[in-house]
């Protein structure tokens, strides 16, 4: 081993085959919690430093000292964006991150959220309350069951729709695909948004290039928003937003934004649409322009 | 091991001792470079998908794979932001990347490298031409020397003065201090602009409030800018911006960015002083405002 000497017994690793790069989080003993579920190996660690570590196959999912990054900024933009959303739908979103930071905006009348895997679920309402705390909150309606056999049979029209999606392997898989995406336009609002997980510029350029492709089918506006994750490979990840109008520069109104987070706030609400130049090439026509700020 | 099973001979591991946490790259045999100089121990190595490595005992400098993302924002936030930058100071940057991307500037009549150790110039001379190309570029002028003794002594003023330093650990203490900013504030010129490696706002936020409070102490407008690193832990990482007047924002003209970047570009150039929240509450009143921008 070159650079610093480490014991791996120690350590949780993930290794990125095909960039040839790994991160690793030190562990105290065993995992916590360890299970195949119907889909996948589900696992829970106790980190030295992160808190709680909640893996799929080996693939980190989330950590408790970083995964106000994720929640924040999955959530928060489309919600500020929108007016007054009332009915949400969190498309996976397991560990209930997302559901949680849904339940900040008063609007909020109904937050349905979908989960394929229930163990996933289960593990974290045990083991990571942190993220799983509002699960039970009334105002929540969890359906453990196939995302897009949901949206294709539901009748409810929903104001924001979050894919809160692991990537298109696994269960995940069908999640990248045009039809559910037209399915999904069939249960939103006028003037909805739809959010999802969209892989990273750096190592994901193939899976972010398929998913914006797929969203600009079925989508009148199309953007791409990023922000950092420590526990996944690549650091910088993105989001694609989606709408049939409303614009995350012009209609978001910063007045509107109340409540404490750690990292969301208006700036870096539009600073996360600023792509870089080798991301923003690589979508081309796909995406919706940025529009140009102006300063007083 | 929990997670992916690795074979650690064939990996150079990056462990960040407090954060407890790790990064690593698949490497191909042994060093191709490995000596201890007078300050350190510098070593090169060829990873698997990464280029080449360069390592400073054993925590990583640069890789070739993503030092664009580094050098472009290093360099292109404060070029041009400056109306016209003729002589450009640069500080520690042994690997050479900084000076390439300042060479790109056709305004730039001098820029002064000095670097402490020479060894890692020759080092990177001979294994990682990528970042040292323009070294030899005959207006540049290369001093092996120390960099706080230079300022102390330098009798020449400069437009942009680029402190390209490793942590405060090493040969790079000294550069944390105040008296070497009250030095690099005398050879400033009275436009000019100065940017230092930041830290990370992640694991290394008491190195980056240290920073903060030094050139608040100097300089009359002091901002900070993120960008994303892949090899060094914590991915986001910042730069500081000082000015005696020149703001980022009111005097960056986006119609003067001219040439083909890999991350640099306006947008980012806005969106990169858009802090997250946990970040801005961090350094309070030592940060000048970032303004609020407006959408036509």
């Amino acid at each position: 081993m070159s650079g610093s000497k480490i014991n791996p017994d120690h350590w949780f690793i993930e290794v990125h085959e095909e960039a040839k790069v790994l991160a690793g989080f030190e562990i105290e003993g065993k995992a916590l919690y360890s299970k195949p579920s119907d889909f996948q190996k589900v696992e829970i660690y106790q980190t030295k430093n992160h808190g709680k570590l909640l893996a799929h196959d080996d693939k980190i999912m989330v950590t408790e000292k970083d995964e106000f990054v994720y929640h924040d900024m999955i959530v928060h933009v489309p919600m500020f964006t929108h007016p007054k959303p009332k009915h949400v739908l969190v498309i996976g979103g397991g560990d209930g991150g997302t559901v949680r930071e849904v339940l900040r905006h008063p609007s909020v009348e109904t937050c349905t959220m979908v989960e394929i895997d229930g163990d996933v679920v289960e593990a974290c309402k045990e083991w990571i309350p942190k993220t799983s705390s509002e699960l039970t909150n009334p105002k929540v309606s969890l359906k453990i069951q196939d995302g897009v056999e949901f949206v294709k049979n539901s009748q409810q029209k929903f104001d924001v729709i979050l894919v809160d999606s692991s990537d298109p392997i696994g269960p995940a898989t069908p999640l990248f695909n045009v039809d559910f995406y037209k399915d999904i336009n069939k249960i939103l609002s006028d003037d909805g948004i739809v959010v999802s997980q969209a892989e990273s510029p750096f190592y994901e350029m193939n899976m972010q290039k398929a998913l914006v492709k797929i969203k600009a089918q079925v989508f009148d506006k199309l953007h791409l928003y990023n922000y950092i994750n420590m526990s996944y490979p690549g650091c910088l990840w993105s989001f694609s937003f989606a709408s049939r109008g409303l614009c995350p520069f012009k209609d978001f109104d910063p007045g509107r934004v109340t409540g404490e987070f750690q990292y969301y706030n208006p700036q870096i609400h539009w600073g996360a649409f600023m792509l870089p130049e080798f991301q923003k090439k690589a979508h081309g026509d796909a995406l919706t322009p940025t529009p140009t700020p102006f300063w007083k």
